[in-house]
């Protein structure tokens, strides 16, 4: 039988993903804007940012209760700590692709130009790392949050390349160089989100490897003679 | 006579102003880094992260082995919660200090020019913004807190002045778009700063308003009858 506790874990854990789902929709809809110069996507990043936030809140509050209904074991509390950690990382991935759609929004006012650089292809890379981390969440698998770690410094790459090409371009047409800074920033941006991917990666590393290697200070003590009694469980201090 | 657990919570608040001053320092020497060209203090910056990096990890193991040892109070879990976040702010405010330095050391290596953007003022509005959340955390105060958040709007704007000085610079003179691009970024990052001291705040808020709100509960139910007994402090679950 599951327990009230376990049960708060679980809509905590259902609360992360709808709230991933939020992040990784806000990035595809911001790379999309960018590719198709469209303004009404953009417009809906920037709507569902209030949504974001108030899911993030109620992460927030969720964890707080949950931490403040018992005393976790080591394995549960690290579990929480994470999703606080990860939840902090997918609203600062929703703050990212509303900076990529305002540098969207400044594009259409300008003439199209052709640049030397591949968003939609940085754009897909990221989102990739973003839905992978949370998978790596969900299936709770260090294997994965690897994956993600090492995508990380291909997203790097891609910056730079796109940092050099672009400033280029400003160099040699002055008269594009609003775009290219704009398409400059984007690239920014699109980094940014995979610095946070590779948090949350992180983190999951840290939840489930912690998990292992606490785990069992957890069991000891819930295996303790008297049951009503809680001690300390983590001695020296 | 203070507890174990008391003495802990104070030992994470110490380390967590130590952590504040070290991020407060990177930034303060990424600043006169970008205002004296000097790469001696870049280099500082750069091997400075290693230290806020330990010690973000420190902080992280402190809160937990306190969540671990005992069930907290609502008062100090919110503190303990509040400690995390302001942690994880800080150690990216050190990040964009090296993305700073990274910037001072490109705009080393190109010819010195005279730019329209007063970065050095900008750094010290955000230096200030960080120094004062940090006194907000201290002192516990929401006014303190407060006003950080209004302070974040004028460096907003400053951001934006110099984007549009830097762009016009970049539309002018072809031959500095690499200097205005440094430039251009380092306001950035200095805005991004401002955005971390703007979270630290809202954490304070989150902290001692929560505190205020839910202290009831914990003190009610520490003077239960039998202080050996842990039994959950929030009820209806």
């Amino acid at each position: 039988m599951r327990t009230r506790f376990q049960h708060g874990l679980d809509e905590l854990r259902e609360k992360l993903l709808r709230m991933g789902g939020l992040a990784e929709q806000a990035v595809d809809r911001a790379r999309q804007a960018y590719v198709e110069r469209d303004l009404t996507r953009c417009q809906m990043v920037l709507e569902g940012e209030g949504l974001i936030n108030t899911v993030e809140r109620e992460i927030d509050e969720a964890a707080f209760d949950l931490l403040a209904m018992q005393q976790p074991m080591a394995v549960d509390l690290r579990f929480i700590l994470a999703v606080t950690k990860i939840n902090s990382d997918l609203e600062r991935v929703g703050d990212q692709a509303v900076n990529i759609a305002e540098r969207v929004m400044d594009m259409t006012e300008l003439p199209a130009v052709e640049l030397p650089v591949d968003i939609a292809r940085m754009g897909s890379a990221v989102s990739a790392m973003v839905r992978r981390s949370l998978e790596s969440f969900i299936e709770a698998k260090v294997e994965l949050a690897q994956a993600v770690l090492e995508m990380d410094s291909v997203i790097d790459r891609m910056r730079d390349d796109a940092f050099i090409q672009l400033v280029k371009t400003m160099n040699e047409r002055p008269e594009v160089v609003r775009q290219a800074l704009d398409a400059l920033l984007v690239a920014r941006n699109l980094e940014r989100v995979a610095d946070h991917a590779t948090n949350i990666a992180e983190d999951v590393i840290f939840w489930v490897q912690g998990a292992d290697v606490r785990h069992n200070v957890g069991v000891e003590s819930s295996e303790s003679s008297d049951p009503t009694r809680r001690t300390p469980r983590v001695s020296g201090l």
